[in-house]
């Protein structure tokens, strides 16, 4: 980030005042019938009692778009900052979502260790807690088939970011006493579909928690009530909802979802297997279809995030990349965490097309759809798929997601 | 904190030891009735469909606690981490929560300016955006006269912690201009109260934000929609909600709520006036009333939080303030926001007294109930209360908290 992109800096001040300076947009009423009709004066009449429990304006109607009867996709383009309302979180799951009731529930960890243990989530929550702010991303996380009337919503919702609480999985293992030679672990879902995966022990011994409490309050049922692994930075399905047993042994099980599917296909003809890892990744979430812009000053806006540690930086290219400028970060930038990026830009009334690249503190680029298909081949068209996404801006105004096809 | 209260370190990993150690709690089933009958089995029936907006399980029933028609309080005890979800954070109102119309809300800045300007909230989202968690709290955050039987909720639940987003004040003040001898302004809210209070204007070039967005989607209505201000670390009702009017002047304005209310009275007769930041403070969160301890290891939660920048240190005591231990805090510590801390406890079953103390970065240390008694006199009963509190755990278990007469 450069200091030309700082707030204050000349660049940044040149943008407000041209907010203010095109046409006398902000000076003045704007002129314009209201529809509807406004509510009645809100000064003059009483307001509304206090409640146990709130609930958002009649004029805010956000929703997730389901699909396929096994998700439902988060509007990036219609949040703020970085954290997903509970509610808004993205759905994907393989039986739909259990109804659980807490007090059956235990969590079950056995195998290679010294002493089976089991753990009802009352026991969870008695254990130091951790506390930690991280997306979770399917990777599955690209629809590229989409037209170019697609929001972000519709291309990749299939990324969300909450404040989790529960107990460091490595906590649990102590406890159990892990034998030398154990080295992954299964992770088995009480969910009609008993979706299980295989993960690594390094990983428990890392940053691995078993959850219960997402943005403040029980997680809700949809991302594993009563209690799911979290595994931060890796894909969505590692992190296995309504969590009911952990099995150590020395080899991964080798299970549906990590063989027949979650794998990539390179065009060698072999596959990446446990390929588990969410690459960086970007998203400009406005200006995005349907929007419609006005000549002036807009505020680029966006999403960065990757599994492997922080966002260094994310570049922003307003001419089809050719020239690209490095964006605002938006503190604190944690690692394995959506993470804020915005660029003023002043748009002329020429077409454009607006692009958005992030690197991680590994180095890591993100790659161009291009680089992508090189990479994968032609079997490679469904997971971990993290290409460089571009917006037309039209004369008009409108913008619409630039739709390549994936050849 | 000292090392020995880092995870990891003797004292941790003897607490979690004690966890499975203590009875078998851990090792095996729990042979005890389970009511209501359990949910049928998860994984042998279908789980529910993908939905466009999720809701919380049957089983979580958090509640704010409404008050005097005119306060509703958060459940801290009963929230995890430290993001209150929008429809559990406190509300305060001086004419209830009015219906606003988002089309129809507009914001006023005049004043000692050079050019008045009117702003709509979509005009206010297209200037450059800026994301803060930071907690907000009534100034008449404790109930003196609460008596044992009291929740945190109960006795001081008017504080929450949201992530804000919207315009940093400075900004929308460098395009109107602000005259030189301009040092207050006035902050008025679109309620049935009208509520308004003067601001120094340095808060407005230090971190003020117009903002229009609480955890990532619109404010609530109970919190200010479409817009409020937000002082971070300031006394909850200078973050005038439905704001509607910004007035810049050379004076403070004498509002009804900083002359008759919301003025702290000294022993001295006389009365401190915009004694707006709030102090540094902690809270235990668990154990506390109405909980009942068994014999063995616990964590000690609460949060911690100052006006005036990050807490650097919360200590804890568990022999009626004999003696105190250094928590750990829950990172990423923010300024001016709610820090979690924990310390692990291992109760031995004999009656205990408990209590937490916070300092902040400035070296202010949260004062004792006798301080604030002796510093204030009889009429200082109301405002800025923040006494170190302390629970006391009975030889059966039951933890109490410990009310005392504020003389």
């Amino acid at each position: 980030m450069s200091d030309e992109e700082l707030p204050g800096s000349a660049s940044r001040r040149q943008f407000v005042a041209g907010l203010t300076a095109a046409g006398g947009l902000l000076a003045s009423g704007r002129g314009v019938a209201l529809t509807p009709p406004p509510a009645p004066d809100p000064t003059r009449v009483p307001g509304a009692s206090v409640s146990t429990l709130g609930a958002r304006s009649p004029y805010e109607t956000l929703k997730r778009v389901p699909a396929y009867n096994i998700i439902s996709l988060t509007p990036l383009e219609s949040l703020h900052g970085t954290i997903t309302p509970a509610d808004l979180h993205f759905e994907r799951h393989h039986g739909g979502v259990p109804h659980i009731d807490p007090a059956s529930h235990e969590l079950l960890i056995h195998g290679m260790v010294d002493k089976p243990l089991k753990f009802s989530l009352d026991e969870l929550k008695r254990f130091p807690s951790v506390t930690r702010t991280c997306f979770i991303e399917c990777s599955g996380n690209l629809d590229i088939r989409a037209g170019e009337k697609s929001s972000p919503q519709v291309l990749c919702g299939l990324t969300s970011q909450s404040e989790w609480t529960g107990v460091a999985l490595g906590t649990l293992l102590r406890e159990a006493g892990v034998k030398p030679k154990a080295s992954w672990f299964l992770a088995e879902g009480s969910d009609a579909a008993v979706l299980t995966r295989s993960i690594p022990l390094a990983k428990a011994w890392d940053d691995a928690l078993v959850v219960y409490a997402q943005n403040g309050e029980a997680i809700r049922p949809e991302q594993g009530y009563p209690m799911r692994l979290l595994l931060p930075g890796w894909e969505g399905n590692t992190n296995v909802k309504w969590l009911r047993r952990l099995e150590l042994s020395d080899a991964p099980f080798m299970t549906r979802e990590e063989t027949s599917k979650y794998t990539d296909p390179l065009k060698d003809d072999t596959a990446r297997m446990f390929s588990v890892v969410m690459d960086a990744r970007s998203v400009i979430t406005s200006p995005t279809f349907p929007q419609v812009l006005h000549k002036g000053w807009q505020e680029i806006r966006g999403l960065a995030w990757s599994g492997r540690g922080r966002i260094t930086s994310v570049d922003v290219s307003v001419d089809g990349g050719k020239h690209w400028q490095a964006a605002q970060l938006q503190g604190p930038v944690l690692a394995k965490a959506h993470t804020r990026f915005s660029l003023p830009w002043r748009w002329d009334g020429s077409p454009a097309e607006i692009s958005s690249r992030a690197t991680d503190e590994t180095g890591y680029v993100q790659p161009t759809r291009r680089q992508l298909i090189d990479a994968r081949g032609p079997g490679g068209q469904l997971y971990h798929l993290n290409p460089v996404m571009s917006w037309i801006v039209q004369g008009d105004g409108q913008v619409i997601y630039k739709a390549e096809p994936w050849v």
